[in-house]
């Protein structure tokens, strides 16, 4: 069973509305006047740390990247559950947990502590609690034909960290230890169409929230705040590990938040993503180019 | 670092209130008029499996485990959030979560899908949040000098469910899917002085309850009813997986569902467990015998 397949049947099991289908960011469900929003991340060794990453960064990076999917819900975050399997720097691991629930001012409420079979590959997962500052939750799915198209920050630093991180020059902190921009999204909340952040490339995430507005999704390559020198432009579109929040506002609204507008939802046409004009889906140039 | 060292750790990071000291079975959080209860725990291939237990049995045992936790603090479930690590025998996966969560009424709400390297020993983890129907959410920490110990059922069904596993003789059906003890949690949680589920061992997790509680715990080991033939009631008293709980009430007060009486809590000695007037500790018996 492929990766596609596992998850279209996931889908039929996970029924609930709150499950929103598993196509957003975080479940979203009701609870005594509040709204909880609940993400749940894996990270595995040999799949998703970068030879040379420490377990401090990798720890970071875990807490943060779940931060961001909060924050792409303008959600405040009430606490974490951490699984950990035990092995070599765990003292590090600690370290960089600590740090980080200390920078977002997080608590660590609980979890589990295991031990793999010697040898074995080490998962860490990571399960972010918050609550919803505005209802309705931002959604990938509410763009809508008209909206313009914005996005908070540059993109393109993730891929020249994870480069500095492998040839050792230059600052990787980027690739690192991302930022979740929780109180952009809280500022944003009230006012966004739809949101979402960009974990696995501008383009493709584009299009994730494109089909599932059911709209197409124009974007101008040159107005794309990017990171790297010009010559590598494209290839910052499509990298991912930069958690900038990408979102929609109906026509002529100013975002509460420094962001660049860098595009527009159409009506749906074929592709759900047009980049200068040109056409394009998963299989032509969306990608992932880790 | 061992494991010990790890949790100690953890526990300096952990201060809020909500963690309960991670000597807890959950994490209890109020939120907006209600109390969340929340609980993560991990499976790992090779630790946590026994051979020859089909995925679709290690879904069902990680949900109805957690389950078990958010029944000993009296809390109905509202949801599972699911990390899975892709590999053979998912379709087993998905038909053992699928029928767990229908048993239970438990909507699955999200998680994540990963790869791990060829090879890994793949992990799976849950968590299951829940709301408390009764405040203050049950502990293992209330128990006081006088009150009664209960257990709702027999201990030793697990350990002879594994045999069975293992031999290919005999049903072995209470170890690879276990009952989470919902109902009985609930209509116990506004009553209890302290409560929690046997995971590891009645004798082990019984002084754990002591521990918290600041009491020390006396058994009558022939009064602690068990699934075994009468020649092994010392190895059920010390077998886990069984999930029954294990709870004080006031002295004379009687338990509203059934349950057996097979101890007593009285002051702090100098061992948290007493068995038949013996003391034990960690060190001299409790142990879980796997």
């Amino acid at each position: 069973m492929d990766e596609a397949a596992f998850i279209a049947a996931l889908r039929g099991i996970a029924t609930h509305p709150a499950a929103r289908g598993l196509a957003d960011d975080c479940a979203v469900l009701p609870l005594g006047g509040e709204t909880l929003v609940l993400t749940h991340d894996m990270l595995v060794e040999g799949t998703h740390l970068a030879p040379g990453q420490s377990l401090a960064d990798a720890a970071w990076k875990l807490v943060a990247t779940n931060l961001s999917d909060l924050a792409a819900k303008g959600a405040q975050p009430i606490g974490v559950l951490v699984g950990h399997m035990l092995g070599d720097g765990d003292g590090e691991f600690l370290a960089g947990l600590a740090a980080v629930l200390a920078h977002y001012a997080v608590p660590l409420l609980g979890g589990d502590t295991v031990r793999g079979p010697a040898g074995a590959a080490r998962a860490f997962g990571l399960t972010a609690i918050g609550r919803a500052t505005h209802v309705p939750v931002p959604a990938r799915s509410g763009a809508r034909p008209g909206d313009a198209l914005w996005l908070t920050g540059p993109v393109g630093a993730a891929m020249l960290g994870l480069e500095a991180l492998r040839t050792g020059n230059g600052d990787a902190t980027a690739y690192l230890r991302p930022v979740a921009l929780l109180n952009a999204g809280r500022a944003l909340a009230p006012h966004v169409t739809a949101m979402m952040d960009v974990s696995d490339g501008l383009l493709l995430d584009a299009a994730r929230m494109a089909r599932a507005s059911a709209v197409t999704i124009a974007i101008t390559a040159a107005q794309v705040p990017i990171a790297t020198p010009e010559p590598r432009r494209h290839e910052a579109l499509r990298w991912g590990d930069d958690y900038q929040l990408l979102f929609t506002l109906p026509p002529g609204q100013e975002p509460p938040v420094p962001a660049h507008r860098i595009g527009a939802a159409l009506p749906q046409a074929e592709t759900p993503l047009l980049l200068d004009t040109i056409p394009l889906t998963e299989t032509t140039g969306l990608g992932y180019q880790h």
